[in-house]
């Protein structure tokens, strides 16, 4: 197949890296090194500088722009976009896009809303490496709109790609879901980093894998996460009050010496995470 | 030299196997299974069933108890330990025990006070892996009652074992800290697990790498953290609250739709981040 690319950073690449020994890539991007680097290092078949040239060439398109850029660029081009072009975007948020798109009202396209879970705490075309695809986890939104065979064929080249588990899941079940494991994740993270500012110790003397872990994440892409933060704004501010009420009871079994409610924090941690590393539903 | 340790868990198994090529190690455990299985597979020299027996023979002793048990340890056994014993303890809390050791009053024995940043999320000497020091930090005490000679010994033994950075601190330094690099990392990842119980959800389809590094140390030792949070209350608590302020800054920028404020905590982080990984004193 002839599979496009707009948007040829870390996801786009490693989209790339992930499909072209079976198929044919070609991508476009604002950015030309990107584009240059990407045809030089055999990471796509073919490098399009011209938007109307690419999108005349490909009817099949990967759409990995930032979330606040999906519905502007198809709005841009939709004259440029031609008939029944099925799209296929990778972004973290859902429903806000998925009401901004809904406002062009056009039928000219297939737009198919997925979400691989992954990604590097590096950005850009460069770090794209086809390993994060593997067994990792992809996201599939249910969305009445789409053409039955458009899903299927995102679901394949998923399949394609290396991803493991595969689920299909609601805009709102996904923003949810996805607020608690990566949007929160992330926004702890950066409350961790920032709540130590002492200019005359050198952290790296004091930490282990613990801190290490629990800050990679921090090395933020920030124009990317200020989209993704704010545009789930309303579930993720819901995980953030459930996570302080939760860290609240460990600090108050704490000052009030309760010896009792400290073990029960620590039990139900303990409990919980080996659920989730289980899979609950097996 | 000969070396002996008390308590074969992780870390005293991971000594053993640091040290055993250079050394003649051997160890007392009440736990008489942790004995034969490093006598077996040969991550010892020698076991001892006895501790009159174990103290008799070894005057440099590795003291790798839960926190709780080292005074305890001290007191129950003052009549057997040899004098001018040297003992390296190496846990994750310090000013309380050195007070409860104090209360002892004895001078028969050198207590030096360490802190090897290793770990794993798994316990008991069948995890222990010299790889976990290598290249670590290790923290020593700074405690006027040490002999200088027994300070280089553990100094020089921390060298030998693989350790990377050696620094000398405090113990309010110390505990302050560990507080946030490790026991405020534990207490977020368990409100991070705890804040999410639906059971009808199975989570390992929608996590990534994010989530998985923020709650692994989630599967916590229960016995020993309960010890290492509620001994290092005090220090601990101020770390929580300093991560739930920056916490808030994100959720009510988020909640004001105030892009500045939210670019500010992206920005911090960022920069914080960088700063701790390239160490702050290059």
């Amino acid at each position: 197949m002839k599979i496009g690319i707009i948007g040829l950073g870390l996801i786009g690449g490693t989209i790339a890296k992930s499909l072209k020994e079976r198929h044919h890539i070609s991508a476009y991007d604002i950015n030309k090194a990107a584009l240059d680097y990407a045809e030089e290092n055999q990471i796509i078949h073919k490098g399009y500088h011209d938007i109307k040239e690419f999108l005349k060439n490909n009817n099949l398109i990967y759409l990995c722009l930032y979330p606040k850029e999906i519905k502007d660029f198809l709005e841009q081009n939709k004259d440029l976009i031609i008939n029944d072009t099925v799209f296929i975007e990778i972004s973290g948020v859902k429903t806000s896009i998925i009401k901004e798109v809904e406002t062009l009202g056009s039928t000219k396209f297939d737009l198919i809303y997925t979400h691989p879970i992954a990604g590097r705490e590096f950005s850009g075309v460069s770090y794209s490496d086809s390993k994060i695809f593997s067994k990792a986890n992809y996201l599939i939104i249910t969305y009445e709109r789409n053409k039955k065979e458009n899903v299927i064929l995102a679901e394949n080249l998923a399949n394609e790609m290396g991803f493991g588990k595969i689920t299909h899941v609601s805009p709102q079940f996904h923003d949810d879901i996805i607020a608690y494991t990566s949007q929160l994740t992330h926004v702890i993270s950066m409350a961790l980093v920032n709540s130590f500012d002492e200019e005359n110790v050198d952290l790296l003397n004091f930490t282990g894998d613990s801190y290490r872990d629990l800050t990679r994440i921090a090395n933020i892409n920030m124009f990317l996460w200020h989209q993704l933060l704010t545009m789930n704004k309303e579930a993720l501010v819901k995980r953030i009050e459930a996570f302080e009420a939760e860290l609240s009871k460990i600090k108050h079994a704490l000052i009030d010496e309760d010896f009792i409610q400290t073990t029960m924090c620590l039990a139900k941690s303990e409990h919980l995470h080996k659920r989730y590393m289980k899979g609950n539903n097996k």
